[in-house]
């Protein structure tokens, strides 16, 4: 396999080791941040040409911003590095023995893998739940549940059945972890502020929105104290919370709980879980857990390979402190990149040994509505209310990524907060095709229509 | 056909007249706004769930903007309103002679029905041309034309042979008026200012923009100043403009122009040409000229019928003066509407009779390119350059609907101008299967990548 195989992908070849980077996520982000490429040569890829800000995507999914203001595009971030290229592609393989990866765009040879993919939605297997679930992972993911929210009710107000009604007004969000916590407490604003104003044909009364979450508590990686004041300010605003529940099934109208009983709701939220976006081709060896990660040492190196790298959700850095590896969360994705960034930069600039990684825990948050979140801080310190939400927003402007995009956020933000309103109600996706019996010649109310199926 | 029928659309019956409305653009708008429910029930019927400000459609395309800064939801708009109902819906067929339309929603009884349905883009019935093109008069559609022009870059840096890479980095914009000529200088500053920064391994000499006009000159409908000095700003900008140009075919790589000679290029925009976007059901007597618009009289009334109107882009009012109607712009749907509204006022409210139309013209302006316009204002004033410029951008400003997508258009239009960055480049478009030959197994690598089609 020779790297003039027609093939591979053009990257000019140097002299200088060749680092390859799955992933444009927190830690692959900081990684390439920091990394310098004086001697070295970075080769990003990933299925977007955008970095996603994913702990807001729940609030484009609930009108409240626009797609673009959480997303940075990849290149421009860094159009200043030298040997630095940019490659959207998904990689679909791994050839460790070859150094190389397969990819949709073609193959590459690599020196040094760096595996930053983080997760994907966990369906725990159920095709059912892959066909008919939302999830909540992605920008076209959250375009795709806002247009459906806004689309159920437009249905709403055709209907004369109470069942049907109740199945499009109603919402189900599996998984009560900051994702679930989070998108329940922005439905519940969406169902008091918003769409009265704009259905006032429908009676709200009638919509429930319900977080299910299968352990004894939501947010069950904060504190008690959290955990009970997050599922207050939820209940005072209404949605129903119910804890030990266990989701069997979903058949796009009902949902099947463990415990026999049932829900009526097209739409189910799945963010009930993830498990590692794992790349074929790594040995068996090397992958750890339920969650199904990579088994990464203190210098974020794969076990068993010399050359490759993981970094964030999908590393699992198990020491006999940490059994299960760090937290599954952004803090962690990027203190790694930064971590193993320097190391490279001590490896190939001061010809200097590379440093153990060591998680530096600043404590964890998740916001629920107007004016109410829940701080927890290291050392058992914790806040909540009107100052914790001011946290929240501070926290979050100062990591989302360029001007332009913290000061669009910002006006939104501020915007939402004096007027109650979520600006950004477009339904925009493939239209459903008429079938209404009425219509005798579907063809011709195409040809009437235009062009309206959506990008 | 009564009433209670169970594929009628579920809208109350009451002792008021019901004007029903179609089409929810410049016209529509400024007829729901003006018209008082007091006296009549509105019912509106819109594809989309929101308004369009179309003149900025150019900038979403071109990343400039973000789609939900340039739309606005119909039922915000009014939500004020008592007798008022949206549904939205495609609207199929008329049958005056029972006062019905069918939609794809189910029919509805009418007592008065006021069409502004606008256009849609003209391709003379070319198939070919329908396949290949990207029009431009959708939010959908801008958002398609963006991800295209960014995936071609992302193509481009793949590809070995040279005839490729002109395909993938050339582009043509078919069509002089304002919409191609502000096309084609946002796609100008792309090339000058953005993509170099982006695909530094592209050399942006090669890409060239093509705006083909088929009359004598661009801009036609304005003054033969705003036409030369247009050109020029153009051709400064680097865009090769060819007027008397025709073009005969396109097969999605080469565009054949009537003169026999060839453009290679993968993206073509068609914007050389609009035609109305008829409903099926009236007279043929009621449909007039080549862009196929009904005949209004003087009170927008529809030829032949009592109690059907039509506004806007769709409404051709003939008279001695105006033997093809007036120009197809905003400002007269805009003038229609409200004055239409305010007709429907003084029947129903004054008892008054209603008044004959005269449009105002303001004039008409276009910009190319930062610092640059044209404006011609009544009288044969015309004037160009920075003011022209800032002119332009305070009245599509000042037009545009809502105080947030003021201030977000500000904002991108600011940022824009110190940076010289574009900002919304995100590729959110359905992904293109992998089909390199390296990949063995292309039902594993989509189990890999995960949901990754967009809305």
């Amino acid at each position: 396999m020779s790297e003039t195989d027609e093939f591979s992908i053009r990257i000019p070849e140097t002299n200088k080791p060749r680092i390859v980077l799955i992933g444009g996520g927190f830690g692959g982000l900081e990684f390439a941040k920091l990394l310098s490429d004086e001697n070295v040569q970075l080769v990003m890829f990933d299925r977007h040409n955008y970095h996603t800000f994913q702990p807001l995507l729940y609030q484009v999914a609930t009108a409240g911003l626009e797609p673009d203001s959480i997303a940075s595009p990849l290149r421009k971030l860094f159009d200043k590095k030298k040997n630095f290229y940019f490659r959207m592609a998904l990689v679909n393989e791994i050839i460790p023995e070859q150094n190389t990866i397969l990819t949709s765009i073609g193959k590459l040879r690599y020196d040094i893998l760096v595996i930053s993919v983080g997760t994907k939605t966990n369906y725990f297997g159920n095709q059912e739940l892959i066909k008919k679930c939302f999830p909540l992972k992605q920008i076209p993911q959250a375009l795709d549940l806002r247009s459906n929210i806004l689309q159920n009710f437009e249905k709403a107000v055709l209907v004369n059945n109470p069942d049907d009604l109740n199945a499009l007004m109603n919402y189900t969000v599996v998984g009560g972890g900051p994702t679930g916590v989070e998108l329940a407490g922005a439905l519940a604003e969406l169902k008091k502020h918003i769409l009265p104003r704009d259905y006032p044909e429908l009676d709200f009364k009638q919509m429930n929105i319900y977080l299910l979450e299968g352990s004894p508590r939501i947010l069950a990686a904060m504190s008690e104290k959290s955990s009970k004041e997050a599922k207050k300010y939820l209940e005072d605003l209404g949605v129903i919370v119910r804890v030990n529940t266990v989701v069997e099934s979903f058949d796009g109208r009902t949902v099947f709980l463990k415990d026999k009983s049932t829900i009526t709701s097209n739409t189910l939220v799945w963010a009930a879980g993830v498990t590692g976006n794992m790349i074929p081709g790594l040995a068996p060896e090397s992958i750890v857990g339920r969650a199904s990660r990579l088994k990464v040492d203190e210098y974020n190196r794969v076990a068993g390979y010399k050359n490759i790298y993981a970094i964030g959700d999908i590393a699992a850095m198990i020491t006999p402190e940490l059994p299960l590896g760090h937290p599954m969360v952004a803090p962690v994705a990027m203190q790694q990149g930064r971590h193993l960034a320097k190391n490279f930069n001590r490896i190939f600039n001061k010809k200097e040994s590379p440093k153990p990684f060591k998680y530096f825990d600043k404590g964890s948050m998740a916001t629920i509505g107007r004016n109410r979140a829940v701080v927890d801080m290291p050392k058992g310190l914790h806040f909540n209310g009107l100052l914790a939400w001011f946290v929240w927003m501070f926290v979050h402007l100062m990591y989302l990524i360029g001007f332009r995009s913290k000061m669009v956020v910002l006006l939104n933000w501020m915007y939402g907060y004096f007027t109650f309103d979520k600006n950004t109600r477009l339904i925009i996706r493939p239209f459903v095709k008429p079938n209404n019996p009425v219509i005798k010649n579907p063809e011709k109310a195409r040809a009437v229509s235009g062009y309206d199926t959506a990008v």
